[in-house]
């Protein structure tokens, strides 16, 4: 077992799941605010100088665990490790999130898709991408053209 | 505090972190294998239709934690979290792989960069890319053109 502490915390506008937006076609572009502990701010040196973010964080609302699921972007089940479904073995979410400014502690960033007061685990930058060409996007591509939207 | 536990381990052909590529330019092309515990199997169900996925794991034999660290990309120092550097608040790593072929619960992958027996926390499946022309790199993309390097 691995104990984790929380580096800080979102505060989002969202204060319950249902509020976020879900499914295909879904947006992320919510602005919110990641407040990291004072005692971590120096972790945040040159961080400005990137674009987007990592943010792993912890499903701390969620419990227990489905490993077939269906998920609100299909009708479907879908193992659990090809969704984004919070009822995981380790309940970790991952959002890449746009840093539009920092101020000491605080990074004021777009595209929350966490509720209000969840507890960040760890930021990274982010730096590449697949090539567009190169990436399948499995059950959802099908998920997609079956709805007759594009991604 | 979070208490999370390996869903599985790295097959990897680095023993040795000295062994695995750092560093501007540095590429990661390397195939292993995720092999995940037998119980959760189902949740890799349909899987295979994903080109890439997000491996979350463990820094296991990392110790403690820089907040500023200089990392093997650049000969000035940078927060932990503008870093991938393993020593940080929650030794949690990121890395995108590619999915080769899937044969029950042994994920085959290209572009491992965790060492032999690394445990493995999380999967997702890896959906967008930021586009290109809206990502900055920050400091590494300054350390890339002092040392007339491309990204």
């Amino acid at each position: 077992m691995l104990s984790m502490q929380p580096i800080g915390h979102v505060r989002s506008p969202y204060r319950d799941s249902q509020d976020i937006p879900k499914g295909l076609g879904a947006k992320h572009e919510a602005e919110g605010v990641l407040e990291i502990r004072a005692e971590f701010e120096p972790g945040l040196t040159d961080i400005e100088g990137f674009s987007h973010l990592f943010v792993i964080w912890a499903f701390d609302r969620s419990e227990g665990c489905d490993l077939v699921e269906t998920v609100p972007s299909d009708d479907r089940p879908h193992g659990v490790f090809a969704t984004r479904s919070p009822r995981r073995p380790n309940p970790i979410g991952l959002t890449v999130v746009e840093l539009l400014c920092r101020k000491g502690p605080v990074l004021h960033v777009r595209g929350i898709d966490m509720l209000e007061g969840t507890p960040i685990l760890d930021i990274k930058p982010y730096l590449s991408s697949v090539p567009q060409e190169r990436l399948r996007r499995g059950w959802l591509a099908e998920a997609e053209a079956r709805s007759g939207r594009k991604p």
